[in-house]
């Protein structure tokens, strides 16, 4: 997937951008893969995310999960673009019981106005990994929209 | 809406139940409302749960809408009962700016298995009620699975 | 809900384009309400459009859901824009059992290039009408594209 | 993808289920792959099944989607087991110009209760193959429910 010519900066906008939401922070979320149309980010299991049965909660796999997407969708846009999630969708196809979890951004379909990506959540449980939710997201990308460059 | 007859407890049993879910403190949210088929929760913005623009993330309005609407989907539920969410999708109308938010869960279409609920996220900015996202929710009804009641 | 000053023509350009959909007339779809943000499309039970055990195929509920949910958008947008659907999430609340079928498209949040509607699929059994299906639904309005004006 | 002991006959059991279709009668819909999880169905262009520019309805595209992973889905469940939909998403990626479409269905977690299944749609356009559109289906394994076996 070719990314736009003026991307060669993505990797430092979306690394100013995730310093800024506080919902990383709160996460203890990490970006640890950006690539054209990739990114993944992940987390540490910890009690401040938790359903009432201990495992990561559904909402929060989601958090990560949207911005795993959105920056996947960002480092296609051009510099000046702020990427907004329209929609998304997370199938939930087990627990996400774990000590670790790493979360996939990928664009599937880029556009000039809206690109759609797939999510992956895996959960690293003693040393396995599973599949634990699936993400489907539509984004936009806004320009020349005062305020919200990302 | 009928509650089940072993319903009459499950106003403590949701209680409890939200107590122990370690991502409604980081929230800060509330149970505002509960009632057969329809549960409310309620937070304010705080800087934890912010976005790159400062909102609140697309993802924290859906761990407090995921909660509301599988609550909701609870109290028609047996008392020795879990709730399971299968899938949600979340569209996301507007910019979750504001003070105050409240998310309403609902039970659209309630059964032995399978409960469907919609859920809306309402931002409360500077005196007005703005409507910021609506999810689709799809429930599990899990009975006698050692472990998971809630 | 204000329907744009340009909207007079919207029914009429409603029937035309309805009436270029082949779908349609394989549903022997009919146009029952339209009104700013609001239209409705009824169908009799067909066996051309039945799944295994007889019931109308939720492929073809979605089928006339989309297109109420896509001409109510429609009703809002500039005489010269085209709307494409962009996603649709359909739940299937109960088996679409009747003799005839209403599916009713409203706009929740009308907007310059994204519009995002709700559709509810009503089956009309024995006399009693019953909710078989929802669908949120996300449509862009696109315009100056040649050859796809509405 | 391990099938269950009593798959042996699944694909009998699958031909005979769609033959029972209407709606794949009038989709013109064949199916071309069945093996353990996954499913494909092709048709190709007609003008019964289009919208308003002439392209396939997306909810035409939805419905052989949708049969594709339900079949998919049914391929993993017991012999006496019926395959309901509960929800599924389509992301319409591209308009369906084309002469010839192929829709995959594929189970990517099989379940006791229930199956998540993903599905493609790719119009064959002068040669090219183009993905059209994505879905994301939830199905529920039924059994023992008089009537409904597939």
């Amino acid at each position: 997937m070719k990314s736009p010519d003026d991307s060669v900066d993505y990797q430092s906008r979306i690394h100013e951008s995730f310093g800024l939401q506080g919902a990383m922070r709160t996460l203890g979320a990490e970006l640890t893969h950006i690539a054209p149309g990739a990114v993944d980010i992940c987390l540490d299991w910890a009690p401040e995310l938790t359903q009432q049965h201990g495992f990561l909660h559904a909402g929060m796999v989601s958090t990560a999960l949207d911005s795993a997407c959105g920056y996947a969708g960002l480092t296609l846009m051009p510099a000046n673009a702020a990427v907004l999630t329209i929609e998304f969708k997370v199938n939930l196809l087990a627990p996400a019981k774990g000590q670790r979890f790493r979360m996939e951004g990928r664009v599937i379909k880029p556009g000039r106005t809206i690109t759609v990506t797939e999510g992956r959540a895996y959960a690293m449980d003693q040393g396995r990994e599973n599949l634990v939710a699936t993400m489907g997201c539509t984004l936009m990308c806004v320009q020349d929209r005062q305020g919200l460059s990302d």
